[in-house]
């Protein structure tokens, strides 16, 4: 089987890979008692100014539900769109932690403000409602969809105007400054964001995310939070010495903007190709479309996809199979792309 | 000021305050081992059928968050209305204790179950999902607003048809009961709810709510929950006693339908009157109406109402001043409402 | 039956119960936005001094867990006494919200601050630990004994060296100011007390007990924790004017008083009577003895008691059946002690 | 500097680094739905038996608190020994998660059954207490000592019979079947364990421990409380790719026989020197020891050991010093062992 369903279908870069085996060169501290995670620290500093804060974790839900836990006290709330991963996809890791959620409607997974601020005049009445405190945007979206730097300014200044603190799930946000033509920091702190989910393991890390703390005064205790919810390894050297690499000579741009650069090549293959619907705007590195099911069933003999939505839409019944979502990562081949829009063209002829 | 912003704003009922005095009249056993505590458990099974489970806890939120969380592994979530109490006026007391609400779209706090199946067919991708597995539904609902009884067997038969649970949160299910003419275990049970939140403090008692358990399989370790959920009160049997009198001689169903009565009353008087608009229809104890706000003003200076919308409704530009909430008690006087709506009319002059 | 078993036996005073049908004169706002409550807030700060900060909630167990959950983040502990009360006897509560207790030896209940110090050099290893942040002491003990006012002082002294809160849970705090002959304010707040659970249901209340903050940098969002943790009433004036009466005129000291001489004319009899042995000083309302199985058996026909330790205590043979509690309360009557006194002795014959 | 201070010192056994390097070669599916994870469930089926179930996370607190979290109900609680990791060790991890400890004496870390049934007898009181329901013990213990195989069957028995769980805590199981000279079965399973924390990251792999689960009642939904725990990776592939190779071919017992043997060899050097003494019985790769302060500071300009307690011995005022941990590890060589036992000998000179 050939795998589009998703970036984490992919493995370790090269470079990566080579990290692992450089750090596994001696005993030395463990919990992050040791060289590659000061260094790590540093890099972060270095990429995002000088007071980040920057601390690994394994997961992406991790850095999501403890760095949002961290800056809330159990009566404060989080702003976020109803197709938030932390919503949909983390089988309530952040209720589990006891933090409420606000969902608003999202387009292609961004937010409207004045959809923010209907919750903020709604649920202002006192000790009766979890104060909203956070709002959490996704940059690049669960639909593969960039808010511009403009964007992600205005959203920040409402938030600073409304005592909301920004928090980005930069999953992919790695994808995202590629497309944007930034660096990381103007992406993110340049932006107004106070903290960030910084995403590794979908562009070419093994494992490892960091929550990334910009905002001075939030977060202070964060490693105990991180400890308290397991996921302070014991050799974290491991886990520093992959983002020390990644950061490192752009290594984290070249592999997103291939990732990128393979979608925007599939795209301009299919988005032609009558019988299929390109639903969501390609912006990074995933196509949305509609397929009718037989082709898709065809083409599921030899590719994995990710099934996004089974149910017809009845607002475009022209083509109204099951919408896939295609993703690329920085080891999809030119060849592969190639591969499989002959492969899509054949299966809808 | 005279309250008509809810009926937790009455007092007790003189026949419940006697319960309580004649309660007083011997040292017991604590924490619920005491004879008013079995009487009100016979009292319920009476009512309810011979293996209904009840306990009392001492608010509202209490019966529906601890009743919720004892039927749900922490991966197990609830679907339930956007209005539901639970989601707006909790402070996250259901998330607190780590449980998910999937929230659908309502029609004045009603379901549809279509909307339920959309949460079945979204949220259903193993492990990456909180496991939809009880359906919340409020009787009457926060708009005053009933579902009939053929409505309620038939959400119950959709939760059947998808291994759903049917929860009925009935803090105000005797209002309900009244006004559909029928007794309580053919609101509840007979209609196919699972676990009930049966309501007391508002039609009547001093405090005091009820988790009745009706399915067999569900809540059996309940009584560990109320006690971890800080609800087991030691002097138990002043909470058991007001429920064996409000249970008694249907004195919940005198005090539901006088309450209903005067709503009714007041809807009568108010519903003509020109530069006023009533919003939902009129089922129980509550009228919800937009009023200009300079009468509104003139109002507050006498009268406690419920804000219940600040925004205008930019639907209906005609009346488009607050909306607000006036609701009738158990103790509510026909004279109290005619005065109240001779001001209205005034105001609006 | 004749309950000795707790005072949570008795029932509710009546000058109380009168200030509950008093209360029962009007319509007025919910959840605490009345009058009782301002006055019951006036009261505490009349009692307390001025920046005293109390917010009832229905039980002592809730009480005592809100309060520490919320001057605690969730990575800071509680140093207790094994015996403490929230460690043994609330199914769990304080661990439900995610606090850790450092239990440590005591003696009668109290605790020795040699332990408190090592729990503080063991447990002061950064991110690993739980950091010890507040000690929680009972005055009066579960064993019925006092700190004395220069021991808390003692205590609050290391505390405030050592970077710790004191809380204090006065579950049963007015008996022991009456039995120590200070009033309430020496007792906790004077005497270097951060946070108090005050008790009001054991002596004379029907329900109801505050969480008092005197440290104005602690618990500022405490009104955001009680709702969250249900224990926020709709009809809060019912709660808040028994404290009104219980602390008016000094109530509380009256009946402190009298359940506390019930205890000593109780103790005074039976204190002689050999086959029996008191096995903790008796300093307020209670009595631990160990009695033989064949009088128990035969006291228990009539009698409650709380059956302390159902094990032989192997270090005193002599005297080797079961330890149970025998506790008195403001409503016990001279002729109910000495009637149990006979019929102890008879048991004993 | 050269780390004696933890097994977690080490780094990456050769083969289990080539695992990883071979398992990146191609792409696969995401959160374990992948060649290796099967083979990984294989392989554990194989060394435990063919209805084990096995899941991969990745830090031991995790392991230790999700297992025992599914297993126990909110108001269920676990009985450890005080000097269980779970307890001392996690920061809270198992609190947050809202389960209780009951914490009982231990010596070297082993517990007395008698201790087991003190609780069981004291907490037996329905709602107020959480019911006791699961023993957790380690094995080896945190100061390196050994449950014999009769003596886990003992605690088995003892368990079944009270209607108990055995949980064990595995962190270091390979170095204790290895010294027990048994296989990991008959060091579990056969010896009556329920459910194991298999860890792998203290003997050889970069991260990875396991819940494995023998009880075929218990843990049915494990699946869903590693990724609500936040422990199911993306790319799964490379936590159970390591598994593979450390089960096969027994590389865990050539790792531990190793790590144990470097312990031993250091022992016999050590444990004839004057002036020092050591604490704890050497059974697996750790020695505790008592040495004096001056030697420490000397040694410690080279070394790394754990400071296990600061405090002098007040038992033992002859050798008075700092108790240290000497912890080996399978990369630990005969060179280094040889060179520490000469470093000391002079720093006691």
């Amino acid at each position: 089987m050939i795998y589009f369903a998703s970036d984490n279908n992919s493995g370790v870069h090269p470079q990566i890979m080579q990290a692992l085996q450089d750090a596994n060169n001696a005993n030395t501290g463990s919990y992050g008692d040791d060289q590659w995670t000061m260094n790590m620290e540093a890099a972060f500093r270095d990429v995002f100014g000088p007071d980040t804060r920057a601390y690994g974790v394994f997961l992406g839900t991790a850095a999501n539900v403890l760095g949002l836990k961290c800056i809330l006290a159990p009566h404060e709330g989080i702003i976020c769109a109803e197709s938030a991963h932390i919503n949909t996809d983390e089988c309530g890791a952040m209720e589990s932690v006891g933090r409420k959620m606000y969902l608003i409607p999202e387009n292609s997974g961004k937010i409207d403000l004045a959809d923010v601020q209907k919750v903020l005049t709604q649920f202002c009445n006192g000790v009766h409602n979890v104060t909203p405190k956070v709002l959490s945007i996704t940059q690049s979206t669960e639909y593969g969809v960039l808010y511009s730097i403009d964007e992600v300014r205005e959203i920040s200044a409402f938030c600073r105007a409304n005592g909301l603190y920004l928090h980005m799930d930069g999953a992919r946000i790695t994808n995202a400054a590629a497309a944007l033509g930034v660096d990381l920091r103007a992406a993110t702190r340049d932006a107004g964001v106070d903290i960030l989910t910084f995403g590794g393991t979908k562009n070419g890390m093994m494992f490892g995310e960091a929550v990334v703390i910009f905002n001075p005064a939030l977060g202070l205790d964060f490693p105990f939070y991180r400890k308290q919810g397991m996921q302070l390894g014991s050799k974290m050297r491991f886990l520093s010495a992959q983002f020390c690499t990644y950061l490192k000579d752009n290594l984290w741009r070249e592999n997103a903007l291939h990732a990128n650069a393979m979608t925007t090549r599939l795209a301009a293959e299919i988005g032609k190709m009558p019988g299929l619907r390109i639903t969501q705007p390609v912006n990074v590195n995933s196509v949305f479309l509609r397929i009718p099911q037989a082709a898709l069933d065809k083409l599921a003999q030899k590719y994995k996809f990710s099934m996004w939505d089974l149910e017809p839409d009845s607002a475009s019944p022209a083509v109204n199979g099951p919408e896939i979502r295609i993703m690329t990562s920085f080891n999809t081949t030119p060849e592969q792309v190639d591969q499989l829009a002959a492969d899509i063209r054949a299966s809808l002829a």
